[in-house]
């Protein structure tokens, strides 16, 4: 497991960016490890979802617990759970939680400060690392600022209040930074200045990994973005169906049924 | 509840097609309810390719549980519940199976023979009404046969041995026969020979809504279509994402956050 962690740390070395197309699910995350990812990561949103529950801090530990197990039942590479803001305000509640993902195979956790204090966040970090260490275990932690995304700051001042929560968490025992929605012209700021890999989300106008990786851009990530499309593709395809019964659009674009069930097959 | 199952058995009578868009966990069934679906139904491929599993019998009952009772939670038509082949050969466990499903909420279900002789099937459905009267429950039984899908007979005597099973089904208990890829020239013959609801699977080729209406059919099913339309749609977006990072075609018809937030939101 600790050699896992390790992989999954190297991925970040800015040698070659590492693209997370996140998962919702065991089945989205086999139909993605099957394609050649590197590395698995779940999108909090689209797994919420899922359950029938909102984005925002309230899908039970249980469930994400029980979502977690079937993915790395079903993959072979590591894995990194979105654990929101962990789902509670108590660190030492989030480094349980933390803990027990950690005993299902995951390698790697995103936590996020949002609307709290930063303050917070870095005692999250700081309790998660501590208790991981003395199980003699070990997990990559993303720091998540939604500085950008929220507008936390006024625009002049979002890099440098950004590079402030970053020095923040990384003494907090952050392995990584990441900065949802950064402002394409700071990204190379962000990079140079977070002191540890750089993670920015799929968006339009985010430029090409190319360009990414020459920002020093350590890691791509999709985020809820395949979620929404297959939201929209079921959204578009229901709605039809329901009302006029045609087959004909239901197979447009599909993936065949003995394809997809021999992803499952072999196990 | 016994008022929903029978609210769920008069959808059969006829007058108007019940047209079921399958879901396959609780999201997919949240937003289906939202486009205006009369009733759920799951897609036991769905739901286990979501899980992780392989369709074919294999899904683990708790696992079928934990999706069921997250699919209640969150709609408020009927719900039916592919359970394949029951998961057990045993009619015994077949019947405890679809009585925990009745507590958690369901009103019908399918389940089928498949390659299995139909003697099996027909011991199953009738524990399962027996189990369910005992206990002062109702379930709508949709009894599957796959004699046109897995070609059981020569192709002259399908139609023959279709009825010859609805009989004994119908006689066992079965309150719908669902006849996956019946063939178009027959489905007159099986709709007025089924003594029972004759329910048809969304297929290229298939007659329009309004004939099959015309045809005497009561009930059309999406199967896994719209599982499988998602999955290809999620395919081919993450293949692309994974080689080359852009943002952009993520956003292509997708559903945008605030919308499939805003269908769990109000819970």
């Amino acid at each position: 497991m600790a050699n896992t962690t390790n992989l999954f740390r190297r991925m970040h070395d800015g040698s070659r960016l590492l693209i997370l197309a996140n998962c919702w699910d065991a089945g989205s995350a086999r139909l993605i490890a099957s394609l050649g990812a590197r590395a698995i990561a779940t999108s909090s949103a689209g797994m919420a979802w899922a359950h029938g529950y909102p984005d925002g801090d309230v899908l039970l530990n249980e469930l994400l617990l029980d979502s977690i197990r079937a993915i790395t039942r079903v993959i072979a590479v590591p894995l990194s759970v979105d654990v929101e803001g962990g789902y509670a305000e108590d660190p030492v509640k989030v480094a349980e939680l933390v803990s027990a993902l950690i005993d299902t195979g995951a390698v790697g956790i995103n936590i996020e400060d949002g609307a709290l204090p930063a303050g917070q966040l870095a005692a999250k970090i700081e309790r998660i690392k501590q208790t991981a260490a003395r199980a003699g275990t070990d997990i990559f932690v993303n720091a998540r600022t939604d500085v950008y995304l929220r507008g936390l700051v006024p625009e002049p001042e979002r890099l440098k209040e950004t590079l402030k929560r970053a020095r923040l968490y990384r003494d907090a025992g952050a392995d990584g930074l990441f900065v949802p929605r950064a402002a394409p012209s700071e990204i190379r700021e962000l990079a140079s200045g977070a002191g540890m890999p750089l993670n920015v989300l799929a968006s339009p106008g985010l430029p090409s990994a190319e360009e990414l990786t020459a920002l020093g851009v350590a890691r791509l990530s999709a985020g809820s973005g395949i979620a929404q499309a297959t939201w929209g593709r079921a959204a578009t395809l229901a709605r039809a169906f329901l009302q006029d019964g045609r087959s004909g659009p239901l197979a447009e674009g599909a993936m065949i049924y003995p394809e997809i069930n021999a992803l499952f097959a072999a196990r």
